[in-house]
């Protein structure tokens, strides 16, 4: 950020009077400009002992395996978001989506929500999102071509949950040394 | 928004090829300004039979009686987040914060998450941040001085849930018209 986008002026970065955090203020109009974390949503779909895994089309990680996932958009709810994200990655439908793993990921600023659920259906296509979309056993999960280390954490969680059916939600922090190696 | 906060030229709204969703384009450089949902983080502290409650001293709400919470910042896990609130607000310790409560609020684009956890001692103080600070049995909440709906509902699903002792996460939506009246 370099200039103000209520009067157009130049920012500098300081701790405005009463805050404890250095933020972008405006050295004409005295606007403070925030940045926040980003919510990114999105769904495990199951279909009987498989899971649908969407092949990423585009950077990051293009080529590599994850679940339908996306920015949550303003005026959405999470859910909203998750299954807006399945359809359009993976042209799918989950049916009554529970909430199972929440990530925080401080280095990027970003918290990962992925909501469980059975495909409405076994339908499912990349359309123009994905370069390839597929269900997998377990045996058959592409670890090591994974795209992010939130992806391989909530099916770790899920192959171990779906021993006992008890699915309580998840709640974890993932830090830049656990990323998966490219 | 109205200047592009990367080149200062004047921004408009489109939908920028091959998005969804209308943003603000700078008609100069074109770089696209995403705006996204914020998070507020924050705590249900108890105290033996008793949850602590804090005053806000400032507006929205001014008055109205609250749980610890603020914005997400960058760099936090929502955990640490919650904690800092905490401090902040209360200037309160919370042992061993367990993921309660999360609620979406499409209609202002915020996600609020309360951890609930005991009190690690019998000290709070208002500081700055809040007109006052107390600890409230269930039958003495002020809840027609509630701040806000989210603060609401985590009390009730609070004292529902020590009933049998089983606390699972709550995820809702919260529409506008379930506001508090003021």
């Amino acid at each position: 950020m370099r200039f103000c986008s209520e009067c157009g002026a130049s920012v500098e970065r300081k701790i405005p009077a009463g805050d404890t955090h250095e933020r972008y203020v405006c050295t004409q109009c005295g606007a403070i400009h925030y940045t926040n974390p980003k919510i990114v949503a999105g769904t495990l779909p199951i279909w009987g002992n498989q899971v649908l895994l969407c092949q990423r089309a585009i950077e990051p990680r293009k080529g590599f395996w994850t679940l339908p996932a996306g920015f949550l958009e303003n005026g959405e709810t999470i859910l909203e978001g998750a299954i807006r994200e399945t359809r359009e990655e993976a042209e799918a439908e989950v049916l009554d989506p529970h909430l199972y793993t929440i990530f925080s990921l401080p280095h990027i600023s970003q918290v990962y929500v992925f909501f469980r659920g059975d495909l409405a259906e076994r339908k499912f296509s990349g359309g123009t999102e994905s370069l390839d979309v597929a269900l997998y056993n377990e045996s058959e999960i592409p670890w090591e071509n994974l795209a992010f280390p939130v992806v391989a954490q909530t099916l770790q969680h899920f192959f171990r949950d779906r021993v006992t059916g008890d699915y309580p939600v998840h709640n974890e922090v993932i830090e830049f040394k656990q990323r998966l190696r490219s």
